[in-house]
C-alpha cells in the first residue's frame, strides 16, 4: 500500500492542476488560548500557530524560507553545540568537507590562515596569521563579515573554481587600482575598464563582467550595478532601488580588501569547490549568522 | 585509467542490456561453517551469509531495504549514540536542519512543544508544554507515535507546506465535526463532506481529498480509501487487503487528535520544509524506530 | 535583488558561452612576501597562493580534486577527531548510514566481523572474527587495503547489490579455480573461462565480464584488462601502460582473497547500498586514506 514513483508523480500531477477556489460560506471556530490569555506570555508554538491564524507566515520562497519563519523571526536562541557540530559535519553548508579540515588550529603551518574553528574561543578571534583578523563581531550582523560572506559570495565572474588564480596581472591591475585610489585617469581609461568588458579577462571560459552587471536597471542587469563606466562603478549596487545616496558602494577606494568588487574577484566561496548553484542562503549560514547575532555565546 | 563519466555511463548501459541466464551445469562448493558447526550460534556475518545461501535476502526495493536486511531483521542493537547523532546532525532524515536546532529544551518558550531531543531524557519525557504527551513508548512500535509519524507522514493535501494554515474554516469544521461524534447528520452532509471532494478546500493549489482517495480499490484509491461518502470515510483504510474488520480506521470519533483524517490535516512533516516526494521510509527513521521497539535504551 | 533560477541558469549560460581570451600586455605586481623572506617558512596559505602563481595549481578533475590540491598535497594533519565524525555522520562516503551503525564493537554477536570502528584502537585492531584481519597499516598507502578498497572498489558485475549472493556456483568455481592455483586446464577451460565472457553468470540482469574487459586496449577495454584468455586474466591489468612486467596482477594463484577478481566479485561497496555511480574518490575517503598514511593518530 506504499507509494510507488509512479503514484508519487501521479499525485504531484494532479496536486500542481489544481484549480477552483473553495468558496466556502462557513464560520471559523476560533483558537481560544491567546484571547483567552491576552496577559499570558505565548510559548513560540502557541505564537506561531498565533501568527498562522492571522496570516503573518510568509510563503515559502528562499531555500531558508524554514528557517526564517520557525526559528529567526521567533529569535530561539542558537546553541553553540550546533554551531560546533556544523563546524565539524561534512555538507554541513552545502556539499563539501567540513569546515575544521582545513581550519582547526591556530598554527597556520597546519591550518589555513591560523584559523581555528573548532572552538569558540578560536571562531571568535579569528585568524592569527598577518594580516590578522576576526571573521565576524559577536552580536553584529556579519553578512559583509568574512566567516559569512565566505559561504555567502559566489567568485566572479561565474565559474572559476579555487584553482584559478587569483594573481593573475587582470586581479593585480583591479587591485593595484583600487589602492591607488580608484581614480578616473587614462590608466584606469586604458588599463582596468577594459577588463570589466572583456572575456576571459580573469580567467578560462569566462563572460565579461559587463554580460551581467552592464546598466542600473534590473533586469537585465544583476544587482543594478553597471560596470561599464567609471560613474557607474563608483556609483555600486541597487541605486534604483535604496536611492542613489544609498546605493550600495562597490569600491573603497585605497582599501581593496573592503572592496567588494575586489572580493568578488579574490574570494572563493566555502567550502572550496561548492557549485555557485548551491544555495547562498543555505539554512545553516542562516543559523550560524543568527548565533553571531544573538551575540556568538560559548555555553 | 579511472573512468569517465561517458564509460561510466557505457557501463550502465550494457549493464541494463544483459539478456541471457547462464544455464551452467555445475556443482556448488558449500560454505562450510554453519554446517560444520550446527550448535555453534552464528555472528551476524556468518548469518547472513547463511541467509544469502538460503536465498533469503529480499530483492532490493524499499529506500530502507539495506538497513531492513542488514540491521533490522538481525536485530543488531541501536545505540542511543547514533540516536543522538542523528537528533544533532543536518539532513539525518532527508534535507533539512537538526531536530535538536528546534527541540532543545523542555522549556516551552525558547523550544518547539518544550520538546527536548537532545537527551535522552527529554525523548523518553517528551513534550512538557501543555497538552503533555510521550512522543513514543519504549518498546512498542512507533509507526503510529508522535516522533515517528512527523518524520513519515505526508501533510495532506500534498503539496501544503507549514506556512499554510492548519486552522482554515474547513480543517475547523472537519475537527469539531471528529470531536462532536462524527455524525451522518445534515450538518456533515452540507458542511463538512464536501470539503473533501472540492479542490483547495484545505489550501491553495491543491487537489480534492477524493481525486485519489475515491473508492474502496486502489488503484486507482489510494489505500483504498473512500472519502466521498459518510460510510467510506468510517470504514476507513485497506478494508480489501485487510478485511472489512480489520480496516485502518481513519476517525476515531470524539477524538480528533487520534483521527488520521486530522493527523494528515493538522500535521506537518518534519524537519520543517522536506519534499513529500522525500522517502518516507528513510534508513535512519527505521533505525530510530529501531532503537524505540528495542527499548529506547539511554546507554 | 537575490538570483532567481532562471536569472542563475542565464548567469551559467553566458559563463559557458566565454569565447574570447583577454591579451593584455601588462606586467605583473608579484606577490611579495615569499620573494622577499626566502629562508622563512611559509605557512600553507602562502604555499598555496606560491603554488598559484608560479601554476602549480592542477586544473578541477577528480571529485576530490579539492581535497587533494589544498589538503593532501599540503600534508595537512588530518585529527582523529574527524575520522571519528566521519565514522559516525550518516552520508559521510556517499549516501547512506554511519559506519558505526553496524562496525561498533569488538563483540562479533552484534557487529559485524567484530570491527568496531568507533574507537581508534578498534579501527587499528580490525576484525576481531575469524578471519582476524586488520583493515589497514598505519603509514601504508591503504588503496588495497580492506577499509579503502571497501570504500572505493564497485562489486562486478556492476549493477549487483548486497542483495545477490556472492556464493553462487560460479562465484565457488572461480574462487576454487583460484584457490587450487589458476591453472591453465582443462577444468579452467571447459567451466571457469565461459563465467567470464556470459551474461548474468555471476547475477541477474549483468553483463559478460568481457563485455568490458575484452582486450589490452583501452579504450575499449576498462583498465586494458582482458579476461577472455588464461593469458589475459594473468597479465592483469594496465600492461600497456605500464608495461607488461609492472602491469597489476589481477590474480594471486592460491590466495583468492589477495585477488582483485575475487574481491571484485564478493565484496560489496560500502555504504551498502551505495550506487556504482557515485564517486569513488569520494573527498571523505580521500582523508581517511591521508589520515591512515600519516600514521593513523590516534591524538
Amino acid at each position: 500500500m506504499s507509494f510507488t514513483p509512479l503514484s508519487k508523480w501521479r499525485l504531484f500531477h494532479i496536486a500542481k492542476a489544481g484549480c477552483v477556489v473553495a468558496a466556502l460560506g462557513v464560520t471559523l471556530a476560533g483558537n481560544s488560548f491567546a484571547d483567552d490569555h491576552p496577559s499570558v506570555k505565548r510559548t513560540i508554538a502557541e505564537q506561531f500557530i498565533h501568527d498562522m491564524q492571522e496570516g503573518k507566515i510568509a510563503e515559502a520562497g528562499a531555500e531558508d524560507h524554514v528557517v526564517q519563519e520557525l526559528i529567526i523571526k521567533r529569535s530561539i536562541p542558537i546553541t553553540y553545540k550546533y554551531i560546533n557540530i556544523l563546524m565539524n559535519t561534512p555538507n554541513a553548508f552545502g556539499p563539501g568537507v567540513a569546515c575544521t579540515v582545513c581550519h582547526n588550529s591556530q598554527d597556520a603551518s597546519k591550518s589555513y590562515r591560523g584559523l581555528d574553528l573548532s572552538t569558540c574561543k578560536g571562531m571568535i578571534e579569528g585568524t592569527t596569521e598577518k594580516p590578522k583578523h576576526t571573521v565576524f563581531t559577536p552580536g553584529v550582523d556579519p553578512k559583509r563579515d568574512h566567516l559569512i560572506r565566505r559561504l555567502r559570495n559566489n567568485r566572479m565572474p561565474l565559474g572559476l573554481g579555487f584553482e584559478n588564480s587569483t594573481y593573475t596581472p587582470s586581479h593585480m591591475l583591479v587591485k593595484n587600482w583600487i589602492a591607488e585610489g580608484a581614480k578616473n585617469d587614462d590608466h584606469f581609461t586604458k588599463n582596468v575598464l577594459p577588463l570589466f568588458s572583456t572575456a576571459n579577462a580573469f580567467g578560462p571560459n569566462t563572460p565579461a563582467c559587463t554580460a551581467c552587471h552592464m546598466s542600473n536597471q534590473e533586469p537585465p542587469s544583476f544587482h543594478e550595478l553597471n560596470l561599464s563606466t567609471h560613474a557607474g562603478i563608483m556609483l555600486g549596487a541597487d541605486s534604483v532601488a535604496k536611492g542613489v545616496d544609498k546605493s550600495t558602494k562597490v569600491i573603497v577606494p585605497g582599501k581593496p580588501e573592503l572592496s567588494f568588487v575586489w572580493q568578488h574577484l579574490a574570494e572563493d566561496r566555502m567550502p572550496p569547490g561548492i557549485s555557485p548553484a548551491e544555495a547562498r542562503d543555505h539554512p545553516n549560514t542562516t543559523i550560524l549568522s543568527a548565533w553571531i547575532k544573538q551575540g556568538a555565546k560559548c555555553d
